[in-house]
C-alpha cells in the first residue's frame, strides 16, 4: 500500500487515478442488450424463457414464479439464530428508514389561495438480487424495506435461477422483509419484464437493485419508461485518523471494502506517520490470511492509498474532493470534523463504528453513492419510492387578486393562449350575464 | 378535437397513440453531441468560442461572462411594473419552496447507537435557459428559486448569445432569483462547459433547465459526471369535468397547453355529453384568434381528445392511467375527487384555478414530470438541490451489543473481511493489554 504525502508532487495524479477508475464502457454491450430488450418486450413470456435457457441453463417453463410452498420449504433449511439476524437487521432497517417517511401538507393564504403537495407512494416496485455466489440477503432487506416503509403495494422480485436453487438466506430475507412475489429470471430480459411487463410478470413503475454490466445497461435503457436507482459503482471506503486508535481496526476497515471487487478503493488519510506505517504494516499482514485474499490484494495494490495531510481540516478537504462513498472518522472527537464533511455517503464516527456494521445491521441504507457522486446524490431511501404533487386551488377572489398580472406575464413570454385562459374568465366574472 | 367513449372499440388504441407520441429517437444527433463535448473537455474555453461563433453567429471571445454593468443597464428597459410581477412571482416560489426544506435529524437508542441523517445542500448549480423566441423569464425563477431556498452556494446560469442580446425579461428573473454568473452560451457545449469547467466556466455538480434535443442528448451524456433533472417531454394538460362549469373556460385551459408544441396533448374527459359538444365548439371558435394559432392546431388534431365517461371514478381511473402532468379537476367538489388522484404532477381544483397561473405566480412549480413519469417522479424541488448523508455512531457498549451478530451476518455472505473487521475488535475489547 503506497504512502503518500498530499505535498508530494505526484499526489494529485496518483488521486485522480484512484477517482477516476470506475468509469466503465458500456457500449460495447448495449447492442445485445438492447436486442434482449426489444424480443422481451414484443414475445412476453417465451422470450424470458428462452433467454433463461440459454444464460442460466435452467428450464423455467411453467414454473417462472416461486411458489409459497417451494418458499416454505426453503425457509426451513435456514437456523433459527441465523433468521433472528435477519429478522433484527429488517427490525433496525425499519426503524431508521420510517424516519424517513414525508408528509403531505397544505396552506391557506389570506387571499383565499390553498397550494400544498401531496406525497403517495410508487404503486409497484421490482427489486433485482444478483444470484450465484454474489447472494446478499442484506441486499434484499435494505431494498424491500424502504419500498414497505414507503407503502409501496406490490414488491416484485426477480433473481436469476441456478442448478441449486435460490439461496436460503436472499428467499428468507424476501420473506421478513415483505417481498409480495418472486420471479425465477435475471439477467437484462429481468429488467425488460419488469419495465414492460410479460404475461407472467406485472410492469413495475421504479426497479432497484445492483447487477452486472447488462443489467446496470438495460436499467439504464428502460429508464424513462420506469424509474431506475442509481446505477453503483465499485465500493469506497476512506477513514480520516488522526494517529489516536488501534492500526490493526483501521486496516481491517480498509481491507473489508478492499475484499469487494478488485476495483475498489480503500484510502487512510492520517496526520501521523507512525500510523501510516502501522496500518501498512497490519494490511499487509492480515491480507495472508484472508478469503478474498486475490481480490483484496488486487483492489489494495491498484486503488489502495495512504495520504498523510499537516491537519485534520486537510484530512476533510480532501476527503470533500474525492466524496466518497463509505467515510471513518476515526479519531478522538469526530463530532468536530462532521460540521466540515460535505460530501459522504454514509459517515461512520469513531473507533465502534467500522463500516461492515453499517453494511448490516446499523439501519441506514447501504446502497450508497459511488465514484464521487456523493456530491449530488443520496443513500437509497423511502424519499425513492414517493412522489410529490402539487396541489393548487384557488378561490374566486384569490384568482381574481393574481388574474391581471398572471395575463400579463403571460403576454411577456408570448403564450397569448395562456393569458387567454385567465381572460377569458375575467371577462365572464365582470359580466355576470355571460356565464353559462 | 375527437370525441370518443370510454367504452367505445377504438378508445384504447386512440389513448395509447397519444400516450406514446413524446419518445423521440435522440440517436441520431448522439454523435454530433458527444464530439462537441469532448471537444469541450479537451480544449476548454477556445471550443466554446468556436462553437459559438459556428450555432450562434455570435463572437464571445472575452466576453462570455455577461457583465455586472450590462446586466444593469438592460434592466433599466425592464418597465416597473413588470419587475414588480416577477419579484411577486418570486416571493410567491420562493413562500412554497420554503415549505419543502428538509431538516438534519438525529436519534439515540438506549443501547447506545446514535443515528442520524445529515442534509445537506449541492455546492455549485448549472441552469440552462434557451434562447431565441423561447426566452422564458418564469423557467428562470422556477429552476433558480428552489436551488436558492436549498442553500446552494453558486447558482451559474447559461443561455445562448444572439444579435438582440440576451432577453431583458431573463436578465431581469435571474436577477431577481439571485443568480450569480451569467454566460453567453448554449447547447451542447454549455452542458459540456458546465459539467467538466473550462478557464472561464466553474464546473457544477448539477445541470437543471429545459432545451432542444442537442441540449437534452448533451444532459443525458454527461449524467453521472453531474446530476441533471428529468429531460422534460411535451406539455400536456387533462382537464376532469362533471358537467359542471363555463365551456369557454374549459376551452381556453386545454388551449393554452395545445399552444406550446405540436406534441403537446389535452384532453377532456367528462360526464357530460351536452359539455363535450360545447367544449369542442369552443376550442374551435378561440383556436380562430390564437397568435400561435398553427401550432395550436396541429397539437390539438393530433393530440386532442374529448372522452366521455359514466362516472367520475371512471375518470380519474382513467387520468391515472396517463399520469398527465397538469390535471384540472373542473368539479363543483374537487376535494372528494384528489382522493383517488394517484398520479400526476400537478393538481388545479375548481374552476378558479386555471393551469396558466400555476405556470407564473400560484408558487408551485411548474417543472413537471411528463409523459406519464408522474407514476414515479415529482416536480422539479428544494429536494433536488440537497442530498442526504448517513452518519452512525456505536458506543462501544453499542458496537458490542451486534458485533457477534454482524460477524455472522458477514460470514452468511462469505465476506470474511467484513467479517474480521468486526472480530479484530472484539478480540481486543475482550483482551485489553492487547490494545495499542
Amino acid at each position: 500500500m503506497k504512502i503518500v504525502d498530499y505535498r508530494e508532487k505526484g499526489f494529485k495524479s496518483v488521486l485522480s487515478k484512484i477517482i477516476n477508475r470506475g468509469e466503465t464502457d458500456t457500449s460495447g454491450v448495449e447492442g445485445a442488450v438492447r436486442s434482449i430488450i426489444d424480443d422481451v418486450k414484443k414475445r412476453g413470456d417465451r422470450a424470458l424463457v428462452e433467454y433463461t435457457k440459454r444464460f442460466d441453463g435452467v428450464d423455467i417453463r411453467g414454473r417462472m414464479e416461486v411458489g409459497a410452498a417451494e418458499i416454505k420449504k426453503v425457509l426451513r433449511t435456514v437456523a433459527r439464530k441465523d433468521l433472528a439476524i435477519l429478522t433484527l437487521a429488517k427490525e433496525r432497517i425499519e426503524r431508521f428508514h420510517r424516519r424517513q417517511v414525508q408528509n403531505s401538507w397544505f396552506t391557506v393564504d389570506p387571499d383565499g389561495v390553498t397550494l400544498g403537495q401531496r406525497i403517495t407512494s410508487l404503486k409497484r416496485v421490482g427489486i433485482y438480487v444478483p444470484g450465484g455466489k454474489a447472494a446478499y440477503p442484506s441486499t434484499v432487506l435494505m431494498n424491500a424495506v424502504p419500498a414497505r416503509v414507503a407503502g409501496v403495494k406490490e414488491i416484485i422480485m426477480v433473481t436469476p435461477p441456478s442448478e441449486r436453487g435460490i439461496d436460503p438466506y436472499v428467499l428468507a430475507a424476501a420473506s421478513i422483509a415483505g417481498v409480495d412475489r418472486i420471479f425465477r429470471i435475471g439477467g437484462a430480459q429481468s429488467i425488460a419484464a419488469l419495465a414492460f411487463g410479460t404475461g407472467s410478470v406485472p410492469s413495475v413503475d421504479k426497479i432497484v437493485g445492483p447487477g452486472n454490466i447488462y443489467v446496470a445497461t438495460a436499467k439504464r435503457l428502460v429508464f424513462g419508461i420506469v424509474d431506475i436507482d442509481m446505477v453503483a459503482g465499485p465500493s469506497e471506503i476512506l477513514i480520516i485518523n488522526d494517529g489516536t486508535g488501534d492500526a490493526r481496526w483501521m486496516a481491517a476497515d480498509l481491507l473489508s471494502q478492499a475484499e469487494h471487487d478488485e476495483l475498489a478503493s480503500s484510502i487512510l488519510i492520517t496526520t501521523s506517520k507512525k500510523t501510516a506505517q502501522s496500518v501498512r504494516r497490519e494490511v499487509k499482514r492480515q491480507l495472508e490470511s484472508l478469503k478474498r485474499r486475490t481480490i483484496a490484494e488486487g483492489s489494495i495494490k491498484n486503488y489502495g492509498l495512504i495520504i498523510t495531510v499537516d491537519t485534520l481540516n486537510r484530512a476533510v478537504e480532501i476527503s470533500n474532493d474525492i466524496a466518497p462513498e463509505h467515510l471513518e472518522l476515526f479519531v478522538e472527537r469526530p463530532m468536530e470534523l462532521l460540521g466540515l464533511v460535505e460530501n459522504a455517503g454514509a459517515v461512520f464516527l469513531g473507533p465502534y463504528s467500522p463500516e461492515p456494521i453499517g453494511d448490516y445491521l446499523a439501519g441506514p441504507n447501504h446502497t450508497l453513492p459511488t465514484g464521487g457522486t456523493a456530491r449530488f446524490s443520496s443513500p437509497l431511501g423511502v424519499e425513492d419510492f414517493l412522489k410529490r404533487s402539487s396541489v393548487i386551488n384557488f378561490s374566486m377572489e384569490g384568482f381574481l387578486t393574481l388574474a391581471r398580472k398572471t395575463e400579463r406575464f403571460a403576454r411577456l413570454e408570448g403564450l397569448d393562449a395562456h393569458a387567454e385562459s385567465v381572460r377569458v374568465r375575467m371577462g365572464t366574472l365582470k359580466n355576470p350575464k355571460k356565464r353559462r
